[in-house]
């Protein structure tokens, strides 16, 4: 088959390997029909995760159908459209059984994190995957659900919704704001609107996005270049701050920006990737009785999700802004990689 | 009366001044049988809170009897024993509605913070105090409870407790560590059992301090000066960390301690009071589902803990290490201040 | 003043009464300028609530204009616009100090009920009301809100949210069956929205009420005349039954309807007023994992309402379906007593 | 081998049978080296539970060594000592995937109910049994606790704990009331503790069993053949009632008991196993903010319990009141069916 293999630092290569086959009684090969790109790989790509190895097949978000299973499958079946998670989970170890299966402890090339396929195995941008644990790591598409909308499902509307929405615990009333409108950060704002917030506002530095969140459920926009930014934030409040403050960028700036707009008592819910240390002002923060929160999504809520979309009920068709054939996989890298400039959000990968 | 004045850094008088009177028809005299000190009091003592200002009384804890109402005040009559929370709280604004009085936003000599007895109006180290919305900031000592142990509750339990415990979100079967063997770090181990945990660690620099801590409910001890002591705690888990990791202290040491043994999926709750800024390895834990919490107490679990109390399921005769007259205060602080040398724990001024 | 006083079963007048007055220091006066009337004054004025005597002014819902305050009421002014809550609560009692305000302990013409307004003493439906505990009784009418529907927020709305949604602990992709399609349910159709559920299913056995519900967010409707009604619940769902049925009736016919569709491990939420006791099938429900709910109204989140309101994230304007001065409230009981004919949702009165 | 067979209402025999074998990939064989009976196992024996068929072995609970695993099974291994849950679970099924395995929807006999063992399928009174789902419906007994006390994890302590404690949601400073001091009575009773309560009230016909509650973790107990029996509860509480009452008997006469204790916004947790439907008072409940809830354990605590039972924080050998050689089951069956007599908690079966 054909995949897309990091070759390295700064290169990747769309080349034939060898087809993926069962190693485990509880794997599940998918022949990919749409997947996509994340801002993790090009994280990635630049050398970033130096747990990456050349010679790996990138990629963790897709869907698929079912082409083979092993012996011990018997939920999903050859022939099922299948959405692949980006978080392959035993669903036995002590995190599993407690939905936190973002650090499941199978020993599947890892040991502590869900987090494998296109990082310690090898991904989704290919024809094939090899799926582990596939029962509980892949979901059946349910009619009526586009599959290039369900690959929004694989990574990026549970984590916007996990991390950002339910970790920040978002309530009726609430006043959230998300900084970064990028696709995570428009993920946050999507799903806040299942939890009856009174104002989402997105907070990024480009004005064009600040504008396009609007249409992702946020009820207000501001530039963050302004210089009184802040003090904007606070007027859409009771003056008091927001009740959740979601970090969608992952630069100690916009770290700050978070515990500058939280009320006492509120939620710093952190979403973005971070490189370095950040400081934390605990001789301010002590008293002001605030929980942060960070991590990795654990997909327990995808099933939900799945159905929200199903019915109707959550929009995910304008995260799509781009569209490529598998084969042009490295054009879409190259879109994807200048999304500033390209306006990329998603781009749809179709095999 | 007589009461303990605040003149500046490193200067209090015990002192006859005028009495306090009712100001507002939601106030109550509270005449004082016994009182406390506080570790803050010894930091006010030392200048690091510029918003007392000489001529203050110190003091937030104690116990009396009600010696005048205002004409509001039904709940509460003249006579009543009483216990004075260490927050005053109005009970009507946005923040007592939901419980969290810590950031009362009545307007009594602050904006936004409930702590303001021998804060930021006069305090307990005194022969009477005003109490401001005594409806909701004093409680009504039970039969049975002892004066002295009823003083507790001012501060130190419902701070261990709610702070530590609650915000740390304890349950059964956690493994939980706290990071300081002092008076809050013992509330929190105390009050740790209304939880049900399979351990509590205790751990602190000075190893007759965590010898101690297993009369005030810990499981375990380690001392924090031993090369291995992480190795140590993370040898008292399934290997992964401790589910609860409590800071009762307040220096950056102890707050990177705490990270350095919280397992992924874990809790951290900030008790102690800072005064410097911490690093946050963002770029670590961004990926292992942390909640993070800070926080003054709120009291509104101060009723539970006086009928545990009075009921004999919570035991903290063991924190009063020291007995003086009222008069006596200075020797107190005197004492108090050298808790290191006099193994303080609270010291009780009896009126 | 004028008022609507009942005189015993089947009998109200709309008389001269003396004005209301300021009897403790905690009470506030309200001029009433919109007031509207609820199925449970039907229910006095059939002589069904023996707590009420002749000589009461009916009535716990409406909009006015602060007249009048007792000494000790600082956060409500003369000229405030307010919303008059059906719940008083003194803020002060156990109960109050959880938030249960529904069973408000204060012993003001009652003990252990916080709905005392057109109950146990005068109500609103009058040119003037006494309203006890005013800042715990009173909520702010904020810019921009529409008097007729802040009148919502007095026992409709709140009660619908609080006793249907919240109690019945609805949450992101549920399927909610609402049984009952009058204001109650249908204030429980339009909050379930704050929760994200994937459908809202309106049974009632009006087949106008039922399709007039999918206008207050009922995403499904099924007619309960049907004889297959249940297969069509059931038909609605992943075959298992409703996550969360609502009784919004209060009748046994409605109860049972509850049981017969609720899945295991869902929750049944009743908020209709009851007659008679039901039959409760404990020897097939005891294996079920059912969770049972029951509940006055506390008003707790009035204040969030208000709020989303105020936000334009509630419309609640379609359950206004007939309006009168206040003068003519005779015609106004009429219509309202014969809903189905006239299909009145809520009459406002308007002074 | 040799195990108890039922033959028919009143008639059951130790006989020889078949040895189990692995008739799927995720089962595994245990020798029992323990077990015991239930309740539910004598109500069987009457033939009050149709679904249990003449040649089905019986028994849900045991501890045993592992013999045999199917090859999709890598969590156990061949050697382990392990403790059979009263719950067969798939660990993939809708149910099982929020936790509540009891009502696995795995077609292993049934679909729908996670108890199957000694119901559906052949049970633990034998010398061998096939476990269903071995990873999930096992848990590995952990060094230094004693195989006997281990038993009681398979069913009565979570049963008590999650259907009786967690269900009814008590919290610190509860005041309990566990109406039938049985052996699940007794386990609500001890597991209690983990929450803190201020007092614990068991309530029981026989003042033998009341008395010994207090071994159990009762801090008060009640005859409830005393003419005044509930004035005795309301006494020992604030005068409202109690905050959680749990019915664990299974007649119509305790749950009316639950009703007349239980204060306003109280809970109502049955554990009991009914055979008939009771009266629900729901015109006076309508108004009384209860929950009530039911349920069959979904054993999904029964990790945690574990880990607190070799941490010596549950002690459950005081449940044990009889011994017997597993050859001698019609001889413990006839102690256990005598309890009122002979005394008999936990009868315990020894290979």
């Amino acid at each position: 088959m054909r995949a897309l293999v990091y070759q390295g630092p700064n290169s990747i290569v769309w080349q034939e390997v060898p087809d993926p086959r069962i190693l485990k009684p509880t794997d599940a090969i998918v022949k990919i029909a749409t997947t996509t790109i994340c801002g993790t790989d090009l994280h990635i790509l630049k050398g970033d995760v130096p747990a990456v190895q050349p010679g790996r097949i990138l990629g963790h978000e897709g869907v698929g159908v079912v082409t083979e299973v092993g012996e011990a499958v018997t939920e999903i079946a050859v022939g099922d459209r299948v959405i692949v998670s980006c978080i392959s989970a035993c669903g036995k170890c002590s995190y599993c059984l407690e939905g936190m299966y973002s650090h499941c402890l199978a020993d599947e090339g890892a040991s502590g994190i869900g987090w494998i396929l296109g990082h310690l195995i090898d991904g989704t941008q290919a024809e094939y995957v090899r799926v582990p644990f596939a029962e509980t790591s892949l979901h059946k598409l349910p009619e009526g659900v586009v599959p290039e909308e369900a690959a929004m499902i694989s990574d990026i509307l549970p984590t916007g919704h996990e991390i950002g929405i339910r970790y920040g615990a978002v309530k009726p009333g609430d006043v959230v704001a998300v900084i970064g409108a990028g696709p995570v950060g428009l993920a946050a704002m999507t799903t806040a609107a299942l939890y009856g917030p009174s104002r989402v506002i997105a907070i990024d530095l480009d004005a064009n996005r600040v504008e396009q969140a609007k249409r992702f459920g946020a009820s207000d926009g501001i530039v963050s270049s302004d210089a009184d930014w802040k003090e904007q934030v606070i007027a859409l409040t009771d003056g008091l701050g927001v009740d959740v403050a979601i970090e969608a960028v992952g630069v100690p700036a916009t770290w700050d920006m978070t515990l500058a707009i939280v009320r006492p008592g509120g939620h710093v819910a952190n979403v973005g990737v971070h490189g370095k240390p950040v400081t934390f002002p605990l001789e301010k923060a002590w008293i002001q009785n605030l929980t942060i929160t960070t991590g990795l999504v654990n997909t327990d809520t995808s099933r939900m999700l799945i159905k929200l979309l199903a019915q109707g009920k959550i929009d995910v068709a304008g995260f799509i802004s781009h569209r490529f054939a598998l084969d042009d996989i490295l054009s879409a890298y190259d879109t994807f990689g200048r999304a500033a400039e390209t306006k990329a959000l998603k781009v749809i990968l179709t095999a």
